[in-house]
């Protein structure tokens, strides 16, 4: 069994991120600059945007917050994104969900200019990730991609099972590996809650990407052995062992489970060190217009 | 088995297409134009759009073909569209596609006013599909869902084993049918050339979609009982029967599968007029501002 060990693959494309960087500035280029909007106080959110903050730093990228109160007007938020879509100082930016309910989401997601939608939530990032055509890709299918792919994890003609069909992992995980290219060509069954017989599914894959928010709920017993496993889970739990108070609990039952495994993901240390480089990537690639031209 | 009538199923609708259109145009609205560009003169594509036209009188919509030279520029296209665009009078269009080789299809796919864009091929509908908001959706998966909804075919928790994976039909239709809606809530399986066991998979199928253009692949042994069988495979192959001297033939072994199935579409007569009558339906919506208000 292979533990995948997203943590130091992070710290280890951060590097090479920083070293880009470098180069960049050496030429006499501009450091790329990611901004993020954050509408109100909600701690999660707070503490997502203070961490891609802290990992622009790390990698010598410029980096803006902006926060606005809980009670802005959509319009305020849409004029916000309309100065960013405009700045050319900004490379990349986002806009942190969730937004408060006075706000339609879609709305304020669709005025963002796709070229500078570094989070892939825009419906032309995600029409083109379906399609197989360059785009920014959402961070967690996209780490979950750069895993596989450095690893080299063979996808190709495997049996790749998802739990789950969210909007942000799900759906574009499986769009991803279905893709006619490498990592790709997997055959891909999505399966979620009203899947009446999941095990049976997962009894059969390659490749299990357990992506629900149910701590625990992949178990030995629906594991093939020499499975892939990748576990994007990551529910706040109780704990007492922990200064805290609470730990990070993913999808899958490890313990159990692992000794099966070619290869598995450990939460914390897996897809989310991944998930947070994933953003920066998308910067960097915003920042030398690879997507967009 | 119940032989699923996609003829008669479009007939119906259409019926019901111009019955609105009359209501429409009873109280004092504009009647839904459709506009069609075709540029050079592929008999395919000629034959396409001429159905296009017919159906749209059939309907009572208004109808435009432009029509341009093989060699027109680029640019010249990218202005056609952007004239459709601010066209009032149109309330959608189709670029018929393929479009000669020095045309960059996407620029210009990604030029159409998402709100008249009735084809469902700019990445912005593709996007909101997959994400689950509204939006044309094209032509062939809407016909195929269309289709299970007025046959009352149960999707919740069903196998739906999709075979292919082209934009147009196998990504589209695999995102609608995991949708968390009905119908939908499917669990999905998306397989193609790389598949290196497509009958274990669709033998364990509820409904299978058969989308890769191969004729007659989907035989008697990959079929369990009971099975939906959808067919959207049409080639054109020899025949000296018919006039032409060829006949179109879909996907599946029909004589040898048709007896096992609960349901099956028959080729021609199945997904084939479903398509054709999805774009009427996109255009009536267009006019009615239903999907972008």
């Amino acid at each position: 069994m292979i533990l995948i060990d997203g943590k130091e693959t992070a710290a280890e494309i951060k590097l090479e991120i920083a070293a880009e960087v470098r180069k960049i500035i050496d030429g006499g280029g501009k450091k790329p600059h990611l901004a993020a909007v954050l509408v109100g106080t909600d701690g999660a959110s707070e503490s997502y945007v203070n961490y891609k903050v802290k990992d622009c730093e790390q990698v010598g990228f410029g980096s803006s917050l902006i926060r606005l109160p809980e009670e802005t007007p959509e319009q305020e938020l849409l004029d916000t994104v309309a100065e960013l879509n405009k700045d050319p100082e900004i490379d990349g930016f986002i806009v942190q969900l969730p937004l408060p309910e006075h706000i339609a989401e879609l709305k304020v997601i669709e005025s963002i200019d796709p070229s500078k939608d570094v989070d892939g939530f825009h419906p032309v990032n995600v029409g083109r990730l379906l399609i197989g055509m360059p785009c920014f890709q959402s961070a967690t299918p996209a780490g979950i991609v750069e895993l596989i792919a450095r690893y080299n994890i063979e996808t190709s003609g495997k049996h790749c099972v998802i739990i789950g069909r969210s909007n942000i992992v799900g759906k574009p995980i499986a769009a991803l590996l279905a893709q006619k290219r490498s990592p790709g060509n997997c055959t891909v069954t999505v399966c979620h809650s009203r899947t009446p017989n999941i095990k049976d599914l997962t009894l059969q894959a390659d490749i299990i990407i357990a992506a629900m928010g149910y701590p625990g709920f992949l178990t030995e017993d629906m594991v093939p052995d020499g499975a892939v496993v990748i576990d994007v889970g990551t529910t706040r739990v109780k704990s007492d062992q922990t200064k805290s108070g609470f730990k990070l609990k993913g999808d899958v039952d490890f313990e159990g489970v692992a000794p099966k495994c070619s290869y598995i993901t450990p939460v914390p240390g897996g897809i989310g060190p991944m998930t947070r480089v994933s953003l920066l990537l998308n910067t960097l690639k915003a920042a030398k217009k690879e997507v967009y031209g």
